[in-house]
């Protein structure tokens, strides 16, 4: 198994598309934190995949709730695009384990 | 294994059904947002199983919590519907696993 | 293996007992979310095991945070009984595993 | 396997020492949740491992949070001691997996 | 396998660095909370892997939310750091799980 780390930020007005490059595998986000500016407003991070309309995946309230576990997983071939509903950027962080070299498992 | 996402939106007033076409499998369902919305009351997501009467799955708070982590699970053979308690929809996350082509693990 | 549902509301002033009625396997509970009623104190669930003391789950405080994620194993050989401190009821969510059928694993 | 319950109240000034009695395996805390009290401070568990100085493992928050999921792992042939910083106790629950029996796994 | 703990404290101004040593396997960071002091601002808790930037992992908030679960992994040859962003510390849970020993499982 080849493991890789996801580490971005998803900022206001920038969809963020994850491509896993034809390696076979398995995309696993694991955490979201609201990241700086100073709107008290509620950030949305929101998520696509493929062609159908974004779905919410969670839902930031700076001073009150800045931060929440996920357990979110993708496909290698599907074409994921993140983006954020709000002012202020979200730090996503989780791991891609791919499947090669993985047969004798 | 086949792997399909689950992503929906359960509107108010109208129960969400969830079918896995005689699909063998598991239902898993991780993350519940609350979409949008003016209302500041809580909404509340159930799901019931069958005939029998729904249960609570979790419940949003406007501006405090948002959103929340689930570890729900469902078999293939149960008729699921969610449906909410309120005035906002609730965006699920989760996925499906299949069994098909399973048999060698 | 055997998958069944626990879906459960535990009510003020009625422990709520758990019996596997003699399947082997494994009581998982996942998630609690406060039911209805007009309390603004908190309810707190608790558990006892065979003959030992109430152990506090998780406390639930009205419009602030009414449900939370669990992560609670029993075993079929147990007598567990769920109940409320407070005025309003929790709706657990989870599952059993009983052992059958799972012995080439 | 051998699997045995953890549920334990960790009372102010008294640290509560953790001893798998050398059975081989796995101590797991899963949930921490507050005890009762009046004070409105924040109530902190900690753990001390050997003789190395305590860390941390949850704050608990009064009428805001009180309860909180853990995923927390010891080795059985650790010194464990949980300890908490304010006047309410703390209840635990999680399980100690012993490997007896699970040589054919 | 080889079990280790990771409990550390980190400290504002002062990064703190984790090598896994040469020892082949993954770092598993599961919980952080907010360490003594008194300000009432929000506190983050942020890494870096290698020379990329930081990502925030989670924001603490004196009062409010003063731990939470994390689900992060790491890979032992990458160079972590792990930083305050704030004027408290965060104390952090988890674990190191070496492969040696591994190769019959």
């Amino acid at each position: 198994m080849v493991f890789s780390h996801l580490r971005i930020e998803v900022k206001p007005g920038k969809p963020h598309p994850y491509h896993s490059d034809n390696v076979q595998g398995k995309l696993c986000v694991t955490q979201a934190t609201l990241g700086q500016g100073s709107t008290e407003e509620r950030t949305v991070l929101q998520c696509s995949v493929g062609h159908k309309s974004p779905v919410y995946l969670c839902s930031l309230l700076p001073g009150k709730n800045e931060c929440c576990s996920l357990n979110l997983e993708f496909k290698d071939d599907e074409l994921v695009a993140f983006s954020v509903i709000g002012d202020r950027s979200v730090h996503l962080c989780g791991y891609f384990k791919s499947d090669e070299g993985d047969n004798l498992r």
